[in-house]
């Protein structure tokens, strides 16, 4: 089972590495990690995605509470969400095989971000399993690089089932 | 001095921990961090930005590449590079101040990916640079939550000097 926590820190010098040896020590581990400046100035939100039990989960938000840094932690597991990551993929393109990659791009509505006489560069958002499927769609030409975020993740305000919800939301990627 | 490091390690259980632990055993300090599978199979590319002089990159290089699961580590500060990340935030918002966001949303090529009876969630991708502007433009409707992930980068195949390229990238954002 996967589980996905919302960590607000105050971003002080080595927060990061003070939560990272947190889980070294205890031998927690962490399958996605992305972090970033938060709503409040001085402070950033870790988003993570944990393999584990409820009970292991349960303590490592414990171990995160106590470490001073911490200001919150949210596990949103449960929580409906909205949960993107983004993709860099820079794929080999000749003028032949160009046309049927810049559709591919059209129908994930990626953008193009880099154009050179032998690749593309596009960049992707959206859930992890839409960015699965465009790599997939991609492989055939050729792969020369990907660069990846983890996920990030914000609670819905609209309060609807995510399931439900995925149908009506992925019209509009 | 900022410097990007692009590295390429293998996914084994507890790599991000074994770095994470290295920098904090060494008083490495970590700004910004990505992670996400890369373009082989079993291995995933690290984006970092540190702090820091040439020398003490250097030897963060040297340290990174003592660590059995790592297979690549480039330093990409002065290679022309595409940068991106990604924020998703959500806004407060009313009948009557939702035309407006929805506008500053279109400038910047936002995506609406929830809408509530009191707010809006946008979902944004660019340059850190970008990510600010709207960031200030959408602070006075009320921001009440923001997740971001750390910068992806990957080289420029087409060899561009970014700053030039800069303004022609614009215009596709």
């Amino acid at each position: 089972m996967k589980y996905t926590l919302s960590v607000l820190v105050e971003n002080e010098t080595g927060v990061l590495t003070r939560i990272s040896s947190l889980f070294a020590r205890r031998g927690y581990n962490i399958e996605s990690l992305a972090v970033g400046p938060a709503e409040q100035i001085g402070i950033s939100r870790i988003t993570m995605v944990l393999p584990g039990t409820k009970r292991s989960v349960q303590q490592v938000i414990k171990q995160l509470y106590k470490l001073i840094d911490v200001v919150k932690v949210e596990n949103i597991t449960d929580v409906p969400c909205v949960e993107r990551e983004l993709m860099v993929v820079k794929v080999n393109a000749s003028t032949l095989t160009r046309p049927e990659i810049l559709e591919i791009a059209h129908i994930f509505r990626a953008k193009v971000i880099d154009f050179a006489i032998a690749s593309i560069t596009l960049e992707i958002t959206g859930d992890p399993g839409k960015i699965v499927v465009i790599e997939r769609a991609l492989s055939k030409f050729g792969i020369m690089e990907i660069a990846r975020t983890g996920k990030v993740a914000l609670t819905r305000e609209s309060h609807v089932n995510t399931e439900i919800l995925k149908n009506l939301v992925s019209m509009d990627k």
